[in-house]
């Protein structure tokens, strides 16, 4: 209960549900249409997150949300009767912490008044496609907690409200029903499914959000918003809209409220005693008061007509008491057990290339969420001497709020300008220096040894200055997983001969090159009650070479299949699909298309063909490597596609590492890339996606199963996001792809499952972002990325078993560290953790 | 002293100076800046006032001038330092009858603090180019008395403030001078003097404004601001600004506090103790607390530096602290005598096609000043039933709110996009619907007789709907002006032969022909003691016709020349010249000009020659008329440019009805047609125009009285607006034009007088209005204008006893109003008035 000052009801006396209590009154004998005054405020999109907050680049978007704030605490002062909702902590969180005590407590009676309510309330409104859900969470988590501190139970959100994401997913709502949330809305969905809904009346439902919960563990009421989150045309009164105020003093020109109000009546409302009307829009009301003024003359002009027989009524409200009044209806809902992927908002404009825009981003921002997780660990593990040690003084929150703003559905989506892009990297790389200092305070708090531990961020592009100017030096893996994982490491190196012993002297399985090291480190589970084995490696450099033998992507695949117990001849047939990981290229639709003008964009798939162009159908092969650790062939398919095919001894999964970049556009056309697994897996037009990596979804090709789809891009219209995995099976055989970041994936012909890895487009996608989604190279003229797929090949009903610890290793990775020399004798690092109980 | 409440001078303990009494405190040792938050507020330009007023149509341009005055209240009640200063009562008027009253409490107490300060004051802020004193004195008086009125003596202005106008008129400065205003700040002058008076320090002047009135009597302090009206360059906090906010959050990115203080210690500020800084912009504070919460920031970091030995002080103030600190320093100030037109704002960017834009709005607001003054006097004459008697409610208020509107300095400036000079001229209309009424309600008081009567609103272009159809009809005439006046007038009638009687029966001198009776009405001046005479005319129709006697130009002009007593030499040798009133145009730059892009527009005239183009060079003259009243010759130029040469019996002056239109674009030039009276007059580069109407000033081609011109735009350059009248002399002759409207003059060659009449022009003139301007016709594409100009041919030292006398009848015209049949028996009109206390 809080210290909330509930108003009673007043039409009722008093309140039966505690969060009824300061709702406005309803009539129900009229059709009540609930204003809900609103703001959405992305957390970074055209300008970065603090400027959207200060209201800085103006001239790039005009937004500024302190001024919200500002504004809008002033105006519901003015009137008891009006109300606002506010939706993205992140925001509220930098101003609020700059309010002197005076305005706190204003803000804190107002909430307590529920006049201003909170909704959703977490740090952002994630994105849905491209999000993990451990992520989501955590900055549910950030948001839910200030707002919990701060204002106690009156300014917990009780309705989730995802406005704005690009289509939603089913994880999302079971999170937001295990939550606690009351309800949910959201503005975009399939625009056939918008029109079907609209007919049949089923904009309203029930979604029972998982398949292995006990219902209604994770059902959640859930509507769609009638007019997505804007106002009805006509009736915007933002400084940032142009439509008519109402004018109604007769003395002067243009008097206009009999004519505003007969529009109104004249909206078309549902056919239902309540209306939810969203009164707002992007970054609105930093001048709330041309909204607040006209909506009050609105309220009370419409009515005043009811003393005329008008049986409409209108009334200042919110998400939380029109779900009220339809809980009090008690009607029954239609049942939604799928999701909403993909988002289409016309026949050619589907929202699924936003699954991959941002390759680099997308990954760096999942390797944060892993080192975010390793520093909470260590932080717990390190005590409080971890934040302020021999260090300096470090901390997670910077992290979680980097992480947190990430999740946003303008952030890890891509679909952001560049230089909003470039802050979100710059914001978790800050978040990680923040981490950085924690870490060492906590392995020295840990390992008795103040000796600095090296991170090496580079290792991805193959640097590493410790390891390739150090004759002898030493690596400590931490590993946040709750169970025991074999990781692969592979350092660059100066020489050609090493030695490589664990912390107890004995040699440590691994490939030395002369410019890698390859190894197989095996972390254990850290447990609090014993000692931790200490997988410290040290690495000593011999002056020698030996000659290497090498392998075949044939003997690759031979090991590979060899697990299964393939026989020859069925491997044959793979084999001949794995020819396969050429990679494919989708060209851009450039916008002069007969059918549409869509163009292929940050948010927008538009290929301009549904077949693929194949970069090169013979690739280049430089055989490498097969040793007792690894075995790897590189294959080169263009000077910017190419494929490193690699297993590990030991290992179940084929490991491809991708690089693609730049993507050159000197024909005039943007590229979309992707790598196609075609296999003879019978599995006729179905597959199979998770969703925000945890539950996984059945797709099937051109069908939706909740109403009768007409395909109109055959290639775009049936992609999907994947967040971790991705699988084609039939009977006997499933074939599983791990993925090291969100992608989008589709199965297209029988057997065959795509995976989309990089793009770069040339023309913007008129959706507002305002650019070519065509990202710089740091050495190059384009974004060159690099990532991994994890292939498994099992019998459908004992692939979770293989898929799951894969993609649970993808997400929580070890974290590397070095020391130059030989780490000192009482070196005692506790490097593995107990179990998770996130 | 009214009740304002007096904040001492927290400096001083009390303050000597009543107006300086709440002030706020500025630091003698330091460099005090004076902010001054203000915003510029147009009673009308690109939208309408009422637009303006409700923000409406922010399509065209966001503005809406309720918010601003909501905003700054609010803003205002937040901390006692912040100030305000407002200027437009016509908006202000607007905003304060909708407030309820503790709203109202608030405001009076803000004023009585001298928190929000009004200055200038006027109903709008007036154009000076294109204004007529009397109109102006009206609308100042209209704004100061809604002032007094609801706020007493703390509502008085004390500073006029003309940020905006382009130009300065003497008569302005006089008229403020004597209205007892302190001072007066602007905005604009010629970036030639701006400079030299920059490097001079004579930005600060005293403006000796009139040659008549004995100094100080027109004596004015006038101050030049620093930046126009605007704030210094990266200091726009404004919602329509893009300047970076001052982030002081060092929690969040982009600090930026040092460097914007930084900036602003090195603003360049003027080298003296005070400085004022315009902290605001066109209809800027619609959301106040963007600016405020960011000076707020500027003062308090600015001002924390003092503790390190900085020197600079800035506070929150307003124009009249500012000018009490200048006062108190004691300095002594340049003298100024001559005023600030023509102003250029570059090289090739004179203002001064405004002088003539929109020729029929210009008459219009002329005539519409005289119907107002008509109006007023009915008002009076007639008593309190005149506003509410036999023909219904009527008053003059809503017509001097019209004329109020329409002083505007892009009202009457013609500077106004088309949709809103239709609406300053609805306006005038309805303005005089109400007078309608009220002075019908007059004339049946003073005249014992309900009958109603007519007003002809368009005999200008001959339509009288009831003279043109009535056997019979009576016209009354009644003269606005303190003084017997003739006036001829001409109605358009449907048969050949009337007789014109006056109201004793007595024929009147008349000349009626098959579709006019021109007649010159003598109109006596009324005297409250005494009964009036009643120029009361019956008119009635005879079938019959009569031959008409024929005059030729030669014959016009000598009997105008005669008058004058010149030889028959000389006058020949002035009617060469006189061949003249075949009418010139210029032909309008179109931006393709290799020396600047500047093109002719609503704002400014550049010709793209110096020569003007003969339209040409033999007039068709159509011989019309010699007759007892009145001898006419109508010359055709062109399809689109005629002139009737009249000379009325017992006149001095002869009378040119120009009509010039549509304005003939096919060519893909605009064109700026003028009409050039060369004489033999020997002028040496001299010429004279009045001011507002008023008084007049000496100019001289190509040449200022107060600094080195080069001049640049060898026509525009040398173009000055008139109101009322311009002329030419020399030791023996004098060439006075009267005008009926305010024009652009100028006196290019020696015995040249040219006038220009109409423009329309194919390209904006990138001064904001963003239309070309190109007026478009009732009955054909473009408009044709139409209107009168007076010449009179005198020896120097007699010619204002003939010019003064013209121009008063031009400015107060004879109101007709006409009644069907023979009037009632005990019809007794009094038509005439007493003398004009003006």
């Amino acid at each position: 209960m809080g210290e909330c000052l509930l108003l009673l009801h007043p039409s009722t006396g008093n309140g039966l549900v505690e969060s009824l209590q300061s709702c406005p009154a309803t009539n129900p004998s009229m059709l009540n249409v609930h204003l809900v005054p609103h703001t959405h405020d992305d957390v970074g999109w055209l300008k970065t997150v603090d400027q959207y907050y200060y209201g800085d680049r103006n001239n790039i978007q005009h937004a500024g949300v302190q001024y919200i704030l500002d504004s809008v605490i002033d105006q519901l002062q003015k009137d008891p009767a009006r109300r606002f909702i506010y939706v993205e902590t992140a925001f509220f969180y930098r101003w609020w912490k700059q309010q002197n005590q005076s305005t706190q407590r204003i803000v804190t009676q107002l909430v307590n008044e529920g006049r201003l309510e909170f909704i959703n309330g977490g740090w952002c409104m994630s994105d849905e496609a491209t999000t993990h859900y451990s992520a989501v969470i955590d900055q549910m988590t950030l948001g839910l907690r200030f707002l919990n501190d701060t204002f106690g139970e009156c300014g917990r959100p009780r309705v989730a409200w995802h406005i704005d994401p690009f289509g939603h997913a089913r994880e999302h709502a079971s999170i937001f029903a295990q939550m606690g949330y009351d309800g949910f809305f959201f503005g975009r969905l399939d625009y056939q499914d918008k029109a079907r809904r609209m007919k049949t009346k089923e904009m309203e439902m029930l979604w029972r959000a998982s398949e292995s919960l006990t219902p209604p563990l994770a059902d959640l009421f859930t509507g769609v918003l009638p007019n997505g989150y804007n106002p009805p045309e006509g009736f915007c009164w933002d400084q940032s809209c142009d439509d008519a105020p109402i004018r109604d003093d007769p003395d002067l020109e243009d008097y206009n409220v009999d004519e505003i109000v007969q529009k109104f009546l004249n909206a078309g409302f549902y056919k239902a005693n309540h209306i939810i009307m969203t009164m707002g829009s992007d970054f609105q009301y930093e001048n709330a008061n041309l909204w607040y003024k006209n909506m009050d003359k609105l309220i009370k002009y419409v009515n005043a007509l009811q003393a005329k027989g008008s049986k409409v009524n209108v009334l200042y409200s919110t998400p939380s008491c029109y779900l009220q009044e339809l809980n009090l209806a008690n009607l029954t809902w239609p049942l939604k057990t799928d999701d909403f992927f993909p988002y289409a908002d016309d026949a050619h404009d589907f929202w699924t290339g936003y699954f991959t825009s941002r390759p680099a981003l997308k990954l760096y921002e999942r390797l944060s969420n892993s080192r975010l997780q390793t520093c909470n660990q260590l932080e717990v593990l390190g005590g409080p001497k971890s934040k302020s040690g021999p260090f300096g003084e470090g901390d997670s929150d910077t992290m979680k709020r980097a992480m947190g703003v990430a999740q946003h559905h303008d952030a890890v989506s891509g679909t952001e300008k560049q230089h909003v892009a470039y802050d979100y990297a710059r914001r978790l790389a800050t978040g990680w220096a923040h981490c950085e200092v924690l870490v060492r305070n906590s392995l020295a708090i840990l390992s008795g040894s103040e000796a600095p531990h090296v991170f090496c961020e580079n290792l991805n592009i193959s640097v590493c200055p410790l390891t390739e100017s150090s004759h002898k030096f030493s690596m400590n893996v931490y590993n946040p997983l709750g169970r025991t994982v074999s990781w692969p490491v592979r350092l660059p190196v100066n020489g050609s001969v090493y030695s490589v012993t664990d912390a107890n002297g004995r040699a440590v399985d691994s490939q030395v090159g002369n410019v890698f090291i390859s190894l197989k480190c095996t972390c254990y589970i850290y447990d609090m009650k014993s000692s931790c084995l200490l997988p410290l490696l040290s690495v000593r450099w011999f002056h020698s070479s030996s000659a290497k033998p090498t392998a075949t992507l044939f003997d690759i695949l031979h090991y590979f299949l060899n697990y299964f117990g393939v026989s020859v001849n069925t491997m044959v047939g793979i084999m001949c699909v794995f020819v396969l990981f050429d990679n494919h290229r989708y060209n851009a639709s450039a916008g002069n298309n007969k059918e549409s003008p869509q163009t292929s964009g940050a948010y927008i798939f538009r290929p301009n063909s549904s077949d693929p162009f194949v970069i090169n159908k013979t690739a280049e092969t430089q055989i490498v490597t097969v040793s007792s650790t690894v075995q790897e062939v590189t294959q080169w398919f263009s000077p910017w596609v190419s494929q490193v095919v690699r297993l590990y001894e030991g290992h179940r999964e084929l490991e491809l590492e991708w690089t693609v970049g730049p993507v050159p556009v000197a024909d005039g056309l943007g590229k979309e890339v992707i790598t196609r697994l075609d296999t003879d897996i019978k599995s006729s037009d179905y597959f199979y996606t998770d969703s925000n990596g945890r539950e996984v979804l059945e797709r099937r090709k051109d069908y939706r199963p909740t109403w009768e789809l007409k395909q109109t891009e055959p290639v775009a219209g049936n992609y999907y996001p994947i967040n971790s995995r991705a699988y084609i099976k039939d009977d006997k055989h499933q074939l599983t792809v791990v993925t090291d970041r969100s992608q989008g994936a589709s199965s297209l012909y029988n057997g065959s499952l795509e995976i989309m890895l990089h793009r770069r487009l040339l023309y913007d996608d008129y959706r507002g972002v305002g650019e070519p989604l065509s990202e710089p190279g740091d050495f190059s003229d384009g974004l060159v990325a690099r990532g991994r797929l994890l292939l498994t090949f099992t019998p459908p009903d004992t692939a979770a078993d293989v898929h799951r610890p894969l993609a649970q290793g993808m997400v929580l990775q070890p974290l590397l560290s070095f020391q130059d020399g030989t780490p000192s004798a009482n070196t005692k690092l506790e490097v593995c953790r107990g179990s998770m109980d996130g």
